[in-house]
């Protein structure tokens, strides 16, 4: 059985359109080539009751839940303390966390700000998430990772979070492009194939340009030679149309 | 007060990496510039008992939702049918859908395929959207606009939806962008501004690139003045550190 992923994305700059979410997207391809399913995505403002009730919702419904944002050290970052009171922690200071940040404001003599040391406040008891950009952690509380929102920073934690979760079950696609063919040419009979594989999930993709639509069709099975029967019986019958 | 929107992304595609979404920031700069607040995002997966449920869950606690995929004439294609469970009304052939692409469809000399028909099977007694791009409309259904996943045609029918919304509240805003200039430096009083202004929302958002780190302030409020005087607040503050 795939386990089944959750990710919250945390802030208002995606709600209001300043930022366009590059997180979802990287997040999906990491978790679909490690074999893991994600099965939800959330975004929601910088709220904190929105926040924890979320986080609690999510995080007992799914084997592992991910959070995106909201864990610098400005007043708009109250993830890790949203997050530790979800699961009824207290936030102290991480002594890991404070070392790492110390030793690099030491080695460029920068002084210790009430906003750097808000970056060492974690809920207790949490594992680290290294951060290979800018060295700040994220957390690891029960079966959430608790994430930075800036993309490069965010595949740098979701790369050693990777390392905390085991149960992955490869996933076998295909797929097939169909170059002026619209759905609706095709679609009956496909309908027909997917009732005669429930075992293959199939996708139907229309695309418009200018000369019309195109469709793709997709395949996604955990079964290899249901995925490659099924793909066999669909290419023979959508041949005759390219 | 300003209303409240939410957007529920019906597919698989999107969770499982193979599309990346386009819609979410579309939607979320057209509901800013329009007077609207995009209070929630979720994606979700192409199962009739979920869609169902967000759908219920979303339209009573937000002013407008707005639905996008699954409303092609594939298998796949099921987001009419669960809006319409969603409010208890049957699925049943809409004539100004068929009428619309009936005209079409003789005038390229096409046949009704049952994907076709599909398209034209909608919740009972719902409003059309205009679909400019490919014709087949979308639905509204009570505070719910249902629209097509392709951004192209999801857009136009968010532009025909803005006609059927009132009650746009105009929001102020500004921005700076601090070079070399990283939160820990300026996170303290930044923090103090933003507890003298509960009007306006102060955003701070770091960038980090080979030079180290920038930040962009951003303030955003529906109170002019108090906008006004908050950024120059901020502005005199930071203007020394560049």
């Amino acid at each position: 059985m795939v386990k089944k992923i959750a990710l919250l994305v945390i802030g208002d700059e995606i709600l209001n359109g300043r930022t366009a979410d590059k997180n979802i997207h990287s997040l999906a391809n990491t978790m679909d080539a490690n074999g893991y399913a994600l099965g939800e995505v959330r975004i929601i403002a910088d709220d904190a009751d929105t926040i924890i009730s979320n986080v609690r919702d999510l995080s007992e419904r799914f084997a592992y839940v991910f959070t995106s944002g909201g864990i610098g050290g400005t007043h708009d970052d109250i993830t890790f303390a949203c997050v530790a009171q979800a699961f009824g922690r207290p936030v102290v200071q991480n002594q890991h966390a404070y070392d790492i940040l110390n030793a690099y404001y030491r080695s460029k003599n920068m002084e210790w700000t009430t906003t750097r040391l808000n970056m060492t406040y974690m809920p207790e008891d949490c594992g680290l998430l290294n951060n290979a950009v800018s060295l700040a952690p994220g957390a690891i509380v029960d079966n959430v990772f608790v994430c930075a929102g800036i993309p490069r920073i965010f595949d740098t934690m979701v790369d050693d979070a990777l390392t905390h979760m085991d149960g992955g079950v490869p996933i076998y696609k295909d797929s097939i492009f169909l170059n002026g063919v619209g759905e609706g040419t095709i679609g009956d009979t496909i309908a027909e194939i997917a009732n005669a594989y429930p075992a293959v999930d199939i996708g139907s993709y229309p695309h418009f340009t200018e000369d019309g639509f195109s469709t793709e069709i997709t395949v996604r099975s955990r079964d290899k030679n249901a995925l490659e029967n099924c793909f066999a019986k669909i290419k023979d019958y959508v041949l005759q149309f390219i």
